[in-house]
């Protein structure tokens, strides 16, 4: 997928949403039980009920991962469903890999070949071996962690300024069009701050809904002249309802998002 | 497991050798063409050639999601190998797995409860919450890196010293019954600095043998008075030979880097 193809579908949806797909069996509504392949089936539900308002899914590997290889078959089940129905969707794989430059090109080889995943997170620690096995791949994106959402991030990411080194450096290897960075959306302000020394990459933001963030501070702090800012919600959305109504209440959240979006993107 | 079962074997064995299994397909010996589960038959045949020299074994999850859920099958029946054959080695996932807490609580349940890995490493960049989850689990071990064996660890981990701001804060949040970091062997005069602001906790040291580091220098820099060192050796044991020998070829080459190891652990 290439850029103009991603801004495309922000300008035609007037949306910016992405949809992660991070199913718990534990929390999936009663009318699955007894499926065999219940994420998937979920999941299905979920991105059909919310493709109109969505230019994105992000599935979080470790949420398949839990469930071993059964867990794994439904995540690629997911994938491939999107691609075949909705191919104009980008699917990011939220796995934040990392590792030396060997062993890297075997997870991008995992999500860009095995899977027709668009994009993938990718850990920045171990430097730039780690990241450029994945930029290495034509029309797919590599998501390199910023300053993220969680408390944590105080750790370490902005500790002397890391989060900045790490975008700035990771700026050099990749383009606008094939590296984007997670930015949370629970610091607004520092969005409008990366925005200042990075003005082109797209944002990959979590953090809205259950952690606190909202969509206008979001848009307001990160968005640049073409939007370039992807809003990720999860909680909010998939368990919208765990009625049987839950792909209804899905695609109603889904919505409201949307709307939240189309007022600030029209605007710009 | 727990860190008087890991030394006990340290000590029994004369051995601190961890071999990574990091099967790929196209290097497989050709006597396994045909095998619906190669990857795990051939992990197999170097589990049993070298279960006499090594105290641990660390399969690399990327050689196995690269081939999807097939593979991580496979990865599934290694462990499942090990711990029902072995019980007394320890297996560490090498998945450096990080992710906000409730997410990171999925990939320590994949590692620990669906399947029996003793040890998971895990990168740091988003801090505390993102390791604690595994932290949690009674007689299982976090793998922190720390400075790994990669070039590339100069882009991030070598700046404003950044390794030893993980490794001093991480210590505060396990102990050395729990919590190992990963060290490279790339970089001998590293461990022994390392060492000495990190006295008692296990060192995970790849990048023996295809990287360039010998065990001398590590263990000669790195360990403490108990060893506390895990030397790991990938590529240069399990394709030391591509014939139909490669099982025995393999237990020559443990068995190498074990004598090399047993001058040291007795010496000290």
């Amino acid at each position: 997928m290439t850029g103009n193809q991603l801004f495309g579908q922000i300008e035609a949806l007037q949306s910016c949403l992405c949809v992660g797909l991070d199913p718990d069996l534990d929390r999936l509504p009663a009318v699955l039980d007894g499926e065999q392949y219940p994420l998937f089936i979920f999941n299905r539900e979920i991105i059909d009920a919310t493709a109109q308002h969505a230019v994105c899914y992000k599935p979080n590997t470790a949420f398949y991962e839990c469930y071993g290889s059964w867990g794994w078959q439904q995540f690629e089940m997911t994938v491939a469903y999107i691609k075949e129905h909705y191919p104009e969707k980008m699917v990011i794989a939220d796995a934040k890999r990392g590792d030396i430059g060997n062993t890297a090109g075997r997870y991008a080889k995992a999500f860009f070949e095995n899977m027709p995943c668009d994009a993938v997170t990718v850990a920045p620690y171990m430097g730039r071996d780690s990241v450029e096995p994945f930029l290495a791949y034509k029309d797919k994106w590599t998501v390199v962690l910023g300053l993220t959402s969680n408390a944590s991030a105080e750790d370490f990411e902005m500790q002397d300024d890391l989060y900045r080194k790490v975008i700035e450096t990771a700026m050099q290897w990749g383009t606008p069009d094939n590296l984007m960075f997670v930015v949370g959306a629970t610091r607004p302000e520092m969005l409008a701050r990366i925005r200042t020394f990075c003005p082109d990459n797209f944002f990959l933001v979590p953090g809205v809904g259950a952690q606190g963030g909202s969509v206008e501070d979001v848009l307001k702090n990160g968005a640049n002249s073409r939007c370039s800012v992807l809003i990720n919600s999860s909680r909010g959305i998939i368990y919208a309802s765990r009625g049987d109504d839950f792909a209804a209440a899905a695609a109603s959240a889904a919505l409201n998002l949307k709307m939240q979006m189309q007022g600030i993107i029209i605007a710009r």
